[in-house]
C-alpha cells in the first residue's frame, strides 16, 4: 500500500505530446513537483515528451514499476492491468472514467477490472478520479496542472470521492498555512475505500488532520472502526443527501445515497468531525492544527467592542463559558489604559490600551491562567498607520510561541483590510481566522473533538441474554413476527414487556382481563395490519367485563371492515400501564448495518422528527447520550413538577436492543412503540412491539 | 440632514500635529480621499497641518461650516456645540467617547449635549463612533486611516452602531466588487438612529444595498416602518443577544439587549434580511446586487460533478426547485460532449464538454428559458493551463451581459486557486461566490427578499370591534384582570370565549353547570394565582351534579392549601370544549411595543419553545404566516387522518388580538391559554385567558 504514496518508480499510461492529452499533464506534474523516482511514460502518440522517452508498449518499459497511473479508455483496463500484474506491479491508479458512474451496463467491465487486479494481488485507486499527490516526494498524478504553489506542502491530508472537490480542497489549503500533505482522489472506490486508506494517513508523519469528502458510504462500520481508533482528527463532508443530488452523484461517482440522519449519528459516534459546507474545512483544520481546546472556558480579548459583542453572542451559541478573569489581572491591565473609558471583563475590550507592551503584558497574564482553556484574540493590523501598529510581527510570534509552549489554543483574528492580512499570512505563514465568529466555531470543534477523545474507554458490557431462546423463536418466523413472539424475544434480551394474552373469543378476553387486572387494552393481532389504531384495532381503558366484551367485538369488526382480507389471529389483552410514552427502534441500514433509534411517543417521532440514532452495538454512555439528545428531553426530565423519567433504564433498554439486532442481523426491523417509562428508579415496560425478520413484512 | 453626507464645508475639532492625535487622522483622511469642500481644522496644539491652518478657537474659523466633526473630550461637548449652534451649523458628528457607554453617571452630560443641540436645531451622529464616510465626494471623518483603496467606491451603504464593525464591513466590501457608497458609524445613537438615517440612503443614488449592524434597538417600530417602505434591501446583524454580550455591549455602545426571537420576527416582518455572521454581509450583498431572483426555479450548471452534488444538496436545503431542462436543450448540449461519459440533467454536469463555444451555447440555451429563475454556474478558471482555459474573460463578460439583459441572476463560482481568482476579480471587477453553496444560500436570500417585496399590499382590515366596551372595562382594572372581564374584552374584539359563570357556592356551580351543559370544568378564580392547575385549582370533565359539588370543594380546598393567603373570588364554571389546544399571547416589548405570539398548547410553547412572534398590528396574511410558521404545524394540518384545524380562524384571532393590544397599550400581557380550535370552517373558542393591565400582575 505504501507504493501509492512513496513509489520509487511510476509509469503513466496513455501519454502523448498532444496539447489536449491528459496523461501529458500528469507527466508534467511529476516533473514540476520535483518527483525524484523513476518516471516511465507509456503511449502510442509520440517518441518523447519533456525529455523522457514515451514507450509504445508496457513490454518496452525497462525497469520495475511500483505504481502505474492509467489514463487510457475504460475498455483497455483489464488487458493493461494483466500486463502490469504479470510484471509484478502491485499498485494502480485508474484515472479513467466511463464505468458504473456512466451506466449500470458498465458494471461487468468494472468487475473484470477488479478481478484482474485481485488475481495479481494488485490494489486499485479509482476509477474515475484524479489520483494521488504526495507533497513530500513530489508524486503528482492528476491531469489537473499543478506546481508547488498551487499545491503547497503542509499538514492536511485529503481523501475525496470527487476529483473536483479534492482539487478545490487542495487549492483552499494551499492558499493558507495549512497546506497539503497527501491528496487521494478515489472516485468510484472500486477497490480501495476511505477505511482502507485512512490507516496510511494515520501513520503518515507529514499529516496532522484528514479531510474526507464522500458521496456514498459502502463500508460504514469499517470506516467508523478505523476512524475511532485513529490518532488524528478526521473531518467528513458527506454529500449526496437529497433526491436531486442522488441523481447526479450516481452518474458522477456511482454513489448511492444513504440516510442523512444515520450518517450524521455514525460520524459523531466515531468522533469524526461533520462538515456541512466545503469552506468549513478551512477554519476547522486551522483550529485543529492549533493546540487542543481541552475545556469549555474561553476568554475573548478584543481591541474592538463590536467584535467583543459578536464574540460573546457566538461563544454562547457554541456553548462556551466565559469565565471571569481574576480582579488582580484586570486591575493590572486597567492601569495601562489611556483614557480610562472602557471597563474590563470577559470578553475583554482592549480598545483603551494603546501600548504594544501593555497588550503583550495583558496576553501574558491571561493565557496562562489555569481557568482558561483557550483564547480568541481580535487585534488591529495596519503597519505604517498610527492605530494599527499596536500589533507587530514580533508580538504575533511571541503569542504563537506562548500558545505552543502552554499547549493552549490562541485563535487570532485581525481587523484589517483583507489584502494587508493576506500579505501578513504569507510572510509569517500565520493562520488567522476571518472573523472571531469563525474562530469560536472552530474552537468549539476542537473542544468537542478532544473532549470525546479524552473520554475513558468503556468496557464492553456483558449482558445476560438468552440467545438460545431468540434463536429458537426466530427459526419459526419469516416476515412479520407475531406480537407475542416479538415480546418474548425482547424479554430474552432483558427488555420488560407488559404481560399480554392472545384471545380468540370474547370469553377468553374477559378471562385474560381478570387474570391480568383491570383496566385493560385490547389490540387486534394480525400479520397484515401495521398500524392497528388506524383501523380501529385498538381500544384502551376497559374497566369491566362488559367493556371488554364490547371492545373485543368492536376491534374485530372495525379491523375486518377497514382491512378487508387481513388475516386476524385474535385479540391481544393487556393490562394498562401508566407512564411517559417513548419509542425505541432498530433496523438494518444499507451503509452502516444495525442501527438503533430513540424518540418520544405521540407526535415527536413522526411529525417533529425528533429522533436520535446510533450504530449498534452501543455502550451505556451512548445509550445515555441518545436519551438526552432529543430536543424534547425536558419531557423526560420532568416539566411542571413531574418527576424525572427513568432515563438510565431507557439507556439500558437501548443497549439491549442494539445488542439484539447486532447478534441477529436477520431481524430487519423492530419498533417498540410505545414503551412506557416510569419515574426515575422505577423502570418501564414495553407495551407494543412490531418486529420483522428476514425481509419487509 | 444632507449636510451629513454632502457638506460643502467641514470643521474638525480637536486637531494637533502630534503623531498620536486622532483628529489629525480625520484631517489626513479628508485630504487622501480627495474631499473637495472647505476644510477647517480647530485645535490648540499647533499652527498648521498638511498645509492647512489650525484655528485655535471656533471664533477664528473664517467661514460657515455645514458639518462639524468633534474629537475633543466628552465634557467639552456642550460648550462646543453651543458655539457651533450659534454660528448656524446644523450637523455634528461626535467621535468622542466616554458617555453612557462608560457609566450611568455620564447620562447627565449626554442629555446636556442633546439638549444643547436641540436648542439650535442641530442634529447629531454619535457620540462614541467613527463618524461618516462618503466615497462619492471624499468626505471621511473616522480616526482610522483611510485611502481610496482601503475604502473603495461602490454600491453598498453601511450603518453600524459599532465603529469597528463598520470599519470591518468597509474593508470587506472594498476587497470585493461591491465597494462602499456611504459609511455611517453611529455609536450611542444619542440623536440620529437607523430609522432616521435609512431614508437618506434610500434616496442616495450611489446606494443599492444597505448593511446595518445594531447592538440595541430603541425605535423598533419606526425602523420597521421605514425599512418596509424603503425601495432597497436592508441587511441587519443584530448583535448583543446574550447575557455575556449584553455586559460588553452596555459598556461599548450603551445598548440594552432585546428579545432575540421578537427582534428576528420584527426584521422579517419588515422584509429586512437577517444576518447571523458578519461574513454573510459579503455573499448576501453580492447576490442582492445581481438581478433579482424572482422565483424558485434554479438551474445548476457545473463543470465538476462533485460541486454539482453539493449544489443539489444545498438547493434542496434552501427550498429551491431544480426544474428539468427541456430535452431538446439537453440534446443540443449533449452533442458537444467529447467522450459521452456524462448524462445531462439539472444539476447539469458539464464535465464532458471541452469547447468554450459549446459552454457558451449551453449557457445561452439555458439561462433564457422561461421556467428558469436563476442559474448557478461552476466553472474552471486557470488561464494558461489546458483544462481551465474553457473559461475566458470574454466568456465571463458575455455571461454577465446575458444576465443583465434578461434581468435574471447568474451566480458564478469558480474552481481555481484563490490567488488566481483574486486577480480575475480585480481585473474584471467580477463578483463571484467562494463556493456554489454560498451562491445558493445568497440566491435564496434574494428570492425571499423579492418574493416578499412583490406581494400585493394588504388593505388594512376594518375590524368591527367594541372599543367603548373595552375602555369601560379597562377603566376598572389595574393589574391582573378578573377572568370574566378579560373574556369580555376578548369578545368585544370578536374573539369567541367559552361561556363561563363565576360561582361562590357549590349550589351556584351546580346551577351554572345545568345551564351551560355537562360536562363542565371548574377553575378557581383568584387575582393571586397565575397557574391555576399547579395548585389543584382546575378540575375537568365533570359529568353530573355530584361531581360538580365534589369538584367545587376540591378546587377551593386545594387552592387555599397550596396558595395560603391568596384571595379566592370563587370558582368559574365552564362547559367543556373539544379541540386542538393552541396558545395566543400578546405583550408590550421594550424595543417594538405591542407584539403577538402563537404556539400549540401543552409542551410546545413552554418546553419546545416552538413559538411565532409578530409586531402588532398584523395583517391577515401575517396571521396566516404565524400559524404556519411553527415547527409542529403538521398537528394543525392534521396527522393520522385527523381533519385540518381551522387555521384561517386562528389567523383571524391573531389579527384581532394584535389590534386589541395596539389600541390599548395599557394591556401589558394577554395569555389566551388554551384556545380550542375546531376543524376547518368550524372556528374555535378561547377557554381561559389571563390579562394584565398597567403593570405586572
Amino acid at each position: 500500500m505504501r507504493e501509492f504514496l512513496y513509489p520509487e518508480s511510476v509509469a503513466v499510461m496513455g501519454v502523448s505530446p498532444s496539447e489536449d492529452n491528459l496523461g501529458r499533464n500528469a507527466a508534467r506534474n511529476l516533473l514540476d513537483m520535483g518527483y525524484k523516482g523513476r518516471i516511465y511514460l507509456v503511449g502510442r502518440g509520440g517518441k518523447d515528451l519533456f525529455g523522457l522517452p514515451i514507450y509504445s508498449s508496457i513490454a518496452d518499459v525497462p525497469g520495475h514499476v511500483d505504481l502505474v497511473n492509467i489514463l487510457t479508455p475504460a475498455h483497455t483496463l483489464p488487458g493493461i492491468l494483466k500486463e502490469w500484474g504479470e510484471r509484478g506491479t502491485r499498485a494502480a491508479v485508474l484515472i479513467t472514467a466511463g464505468f458504473t458512474e456512466y451506466g449500470e451496463e458498465r458494471r461487468g467491465l468494472e468487475q473484470e477490472v477488479l478481478e484482474t487486479a485481485r488475481r495479481y494481488g494488485m490494489r486499485l485507486i479509482g476509477p474515475n478520479c484524479q489520483g494521488v499527490i504526495n507533497t513530500d516526494n513530489g508524486l503528482c498524478l492528476p491531469f489537473v496542472p499543478y506546481n508547488r504553489d498551487s499545491i503547497k506542502k503542509g499538514r492536511v491530508a485529503i481523501i475525496s470521492q470527487s476529483g473536483s472537490v479534492a482539487v478545490m480542497l487542495g487549492y483552499l489549503m494551499s492558499d493558507e498555512p495549512m497546506g497539503v500533505s497527501k491528496f487521494l482522489s478515489i472516485g468510484n472506490k472500486l477497490d480501495l475505500k476511505e477505511a482502507d486508506l485512512l490507516p496510511l494517513l494515520f501513520e503518515d508523519e507529514q499529516t496532522d488532520v484528514i479531510c474526507v469528502y464522500m458521496e456514498g458510504i459502502d463500508q460504514g462500520r469499517e470506516l467508523m472502526e478505523v476512524a475511532r481508533r485513529g490518532p488524528k482528527p478526521v473531518l467528513v463532508y458527506k454529500g449526496n443527501v437529497t433526491q436531486a443530488s442522488a441523481r447526479i452523484a450516481r452518474s458522477h461517482t456511482a454513489a448511492l445515497a444513504s440516510d442523512a440522519a444515520v450518517t450524521e449519528a455514525a460520524l459523531r459516534q466515531a468522533n469524526m468531525v461533520r462538515i456541512d459546507r466545503l469552506a468549513k474545512f478551512v477554519s476547522y483544520t486551522k483550529a485543529l492544527l492549533l493546540p487542543p481546546m481541552k475545556g469549555n472556558n474561553l476568554v475573548v480579548m478584543s481591541t474592538f467592542g463590536g467584535q467583543a459583542v459578536v464574540s460573546a453572542d457566538m461563544a454562547s451559541a457554541y456553548g462556551f463559558d466565559l469565565p471571569p478573569v481574576p480582579d488582580l489581572v484586570l486591575e493590572a491591565i486597567a492601569r495601562s489604559q489611556r483614557a480610562n473609558v472602557v471597563k474590563l471583563g470577559n470578553p475583554m475590550d482592549l480598545g483603551d490600551v494603546f501600548e504594544p507592551e501593555a497588550y503583550v503584558a495583558a496576553i501574558d497574564a491571561v493565557v496562562p491562567l489555569p481557568e482558561v482553556d483557550g483564547v480568541v484574540l481580535v487585534l488591529p493590523y495596519a503597519p505604517g498607520s498610527g492605530y494599527g501598529t499596536i500589533t507587530t510581527k514580533p508580538m504575533i510570534r511571541h503569542i504563537r510561541e506562548l500558545s505552543a509552549r502552554l499547549n493552549k489554543p490562541v485563535a487570532l483574528s485581525f481587523m484589517s483590510h483583507p489584502a494587508v492580512l493576506r500579505l501578513l499570512q504569507e510572510e509569517e505563514n500565520l493562520p488567522y481566522f476571518v472573523s472571531p465568529e469563525d474562530a469560536i466555531e472552530a474552537l468549539a470543534v476542537s473542544r468537542d473533538y478532544w473532549r470525546k477523545r479524552s473520554l475513558p474507554p468503556e468496557e464492553p458490557l456483558q449482558l445476560e441474554v438468552d440467545r438460545e431462546e431468540v434463536e429458537s423463536l426466530l427459526g419459526k418466523i419469516d416476515g412479520r413476527a407475531p406480537t407475542l413472539d416479538a415480546g418474548r424475544i425482547l424479554q430474552a434480551y432483558g427488555i420488560r414487556v407488559a404481560p399480554m394474552s392472545l384471545c380468540r373469543t370474547p370469553d377468553e378476553a374477559v378471562e385474560a382481563a381478570r387474570r391480568l387486572g383491570f383496566p385493560v387494552a385490547l389490540k387486534v393481532e394480525s400479520p397484515d395490519i401495521s398500524h392497528k389504531s388506524d383501523v380501529g384495532g385498538v381500544v384502551v381503558g376497559l374497566n369491566d367485563e362488559g367493556e371488554v366484551r364490547g371492545g373485543y367485538r368492536s376491534v374485530i369488526e372495525s379491523s375486518s371492515r377497514k382491512s378487508p382480507g387481513a388475516r386476524l389471529d385474535g385479540v391481544l389483552v393487556q393490562s394498562m400501564a401508566q407512564g411517559r410514552e417513548v419509542i425505541l427502534g432498530a433496523r438494518q441500514d444499507e451503509s452502516f448495518g444495525p442501527v438503533v433509534m430513540f424518540g418520544l411517543g405521540g407526535i415527536h417521532v413522526e411529525v417533529l422528527k425528533d429522533v436520535a440514532f446510533r450504530v449498534a452495538p452501543i455502550t451505556p454512555r451512548e445509550g445515555g447520550e441518545m436519551v438526552r439528545e432529543i430536543k424534547a428531553r425536558a419531557i423526560l426530565e420532568g416539566v411542571r413538577g413531574q418527576p424525572p423519567a427513568d432515563m438510565l433504564f431507557l439507556a439500558d433498554c437501548l443497549v439491549r436492543l442494539a445488542q439484539l439486532v447486532t447478534d441477529f442481523p436477520q431481524i430487519t426491523e423492530i419498533d417498540v412503540n410505545p414503551l412506557m417509562v416510569f419515574p426515575q428508579g422505577e423502570g418501564g415496560v414495553a407495551v407494543d412491539v412490531r418486529m420483522v425478520v428476514g425481509g419487509p413484512g
